[in-house]
């Protein structure tokens, strides 16, 4: 077994601590990571404190994951010691599935399994990357350019790819007003996509203060949703709505301001049901769609474009040992726009 | 003005009763219909007891109807006096907004003139089908073929046009798995034209005593959804579920019985708002969507695919005496499929 060091949560109730614990070896398919960089996700926290289900404890949360391949199995074709590589949400999935064989390991009908808060396919939990090293099967690893800033690189692994996977999906581009609902991790990921992919940008967003911000990440408008004014005008004006937003909020006034045959695409998770009213979507052939990550094809696609295209995440990096401080920054909505954690700091 | 009979509900606590009004001349853009058949929708009943929204009192029922032209105005080129004709749910829209353009009057973007229950841009009350007459301006009014039983195609104006058209926006057809939620007035059309279009056809039905009506209307398959065997043995399994329920119902069951990427269309219309859990959705990017009725181009087209398929409705023709005793079976699901009106009993 490998011995590795971690940040993990003891139960809900406890802040996350340093914790020891052993990876499995690294088998014939596997490729060993050290990590040098972790992204925070509002999902980390969302897990540690038992928001969405039980979890598995110890718990060491994180799946915005890059760093340096330090071992390979004998049988891995696509990775060598020495390169950059990344580990996202998923760690596994059955890969004989037709939602597996097209692509869709999100989607796995067996389930996928996750970088962490998860039981793997031989039982083992998974422990995620606030930790020194990984070990993965070489179908979940993903090459990562080095022409881009690693740390900023991390939360593409997540942020980026749930938000570039919907609006693909739904071909966001040229011609179309897409209006981004938050702008936190996942929201100024949107943002840049949006722009890139050639859409029409307006961030929609409760605090006032975050309009140069937004304009500075290439939105063309903004509009703050406490202010009535301006949500009625631009009410039925949007093709999508991108939905970052992981707390309750009013679906009904969303949905109106989307245009006949608009679609609101959610990729938060507030841990409360949406409450729809059914005119709210009949009123204009409306749809309100839901959308989790991207699959592994997806995601080397999406940093591949990132590469190119010059695109990374906004983020503050932080030392591990101000983490549980930092998710309180996070909570409050103040962190442009990602927490990522220098695994050095460990 | 035109002397017209009907029944009316005078209030939101009173029971439907015979009533004398007016209605307008026959402009030069009008046409004037003896009705004969007027269907019976549980809308009717929503509307009359306030369910959505404060109504206009008296209010005349009805948006079912046909019957015979018996006066045309001066510039009326399409329709001719002794021809059958119909009317739906809509009387007037702006007629020059995108959507009106596109066919879509019923999201016009100044709103649709309803039947009933509505004021016309004249600031005048409209009045529906439960009456002996009826003038409605000429781009409204549909044709009607003499190939089919009348009475049981007054229920395509509403019932069908508002199944047709979400089934041929989605592209429903061969090599899809169609389930129909609710085996109503809404529901029994789904399944007509489900089959007709060659989906493979699920009823899913609380009533373990509608299999066999099921079968004869031409689904293939059946569910009864209080059983859990039975519900578990579909998860997972559908393209679309058409969902006919305007009563309150478990919406992330639903969700959960669709494939990925599967489409829920909602065009019943619960009092209540809906409830999703988010993860109903994003838990393999599925979508909830609206539909309501249909553009005037397309329930036209719904009309004639009918006649070339000999597609009407099942119903049971009543007297207007009868007419709350029908509601309150028809609020018991009492009935195969739709009641109609003979208006000759006013």
């Amino acid at each position: 077994m490998i011995q590795a060091k971690a940040y993990a949560a003891q139960s809900p109730e406890t802040d996350l601590a340093p914790w020891d614990f052993e990876r499995r070896e690294v088998g014939p398919h596997d490729v060993q990571i050290e990590i040098q960089y972790c992204g925070v996700c509002h999902s980390d926290l969302h897990q540690i404190k038992n928001d969405w289900f039980p979890g598995v404890f110890p718990m060491v949360p994180g799946h915005e994951i890059v760093g340096k391949v330090v071992k390979v199995g004998d049988h891995v074709k696509n990775f060598s010691v020495g390169e950059l590589a990344g580990v996202g949400c998923m760690v596994d999935s059955c890969q004989v599935c037709e939602n597996c064989k097209d692509g869709l390991e999100q989607y796995c009908l067996e389930g996928n399994t996750q970088t962490y808060n998860n039981l793997d396919r031989q039982g083992v939990p998974t422990y995620g990357g606030y930790s020194n090293t990984i070990v993965v099967r070489e179908e979940f690893v993903l090459h990562v350019s080095d022409k881009l800033s690693l740390a900023a690189t991390a939360p593409l692994l997540c942020a980026g790819i749930t938000t570039y996977s919907p609006l693909r999906h739904w071909k966001v581009g040229k011609g179309h007003k897409l209006a981004v609902l938050g702008l936190g991790g996942l929201g100024h990921m949107g943002v840049k996509f949006g722009v890139a992919f050639g859409a029409e940008v307006t961030v929609l967003s409760t605090s006032a203060s975050k309009e140069q911000a937004a304009k500075d990440l290439g939105a063309h408008h903004f509009v703050v949703t406490s202010d009535p004014a301006q949500v009625e005008a631009v009410k039925g004006s949007f093709d999508f709505i991108l939905d970052t937003v992981s707390a309750e909020h009013d679906m009904d006034l969303y949905l109106s301001l989307l245009r006949t045959n608009g679609t609101l695409i959610g990729v938060g998770v507030p841990s409360q049901p949406y409450s729809i009213r059914p005119f709210s979507l009949l009123g204009g052939r409306k749809s309100m769609a839901g959308s989790g990550i991207g699959g592994i094809r997806e995601t080397q696609e999406m940093l591949d474009f990132c590469a190119e295209h010059n695109i990374v995440s906004d983020i503050e990096l932080i030392d591990i040992k101000d983490i549980t401080a930092s998710y309180a920054r996070m909570e409050k909505g103040d962190v442009r726009y990602r927490f990522v954690i220098d695994m050095a700091t460990l």
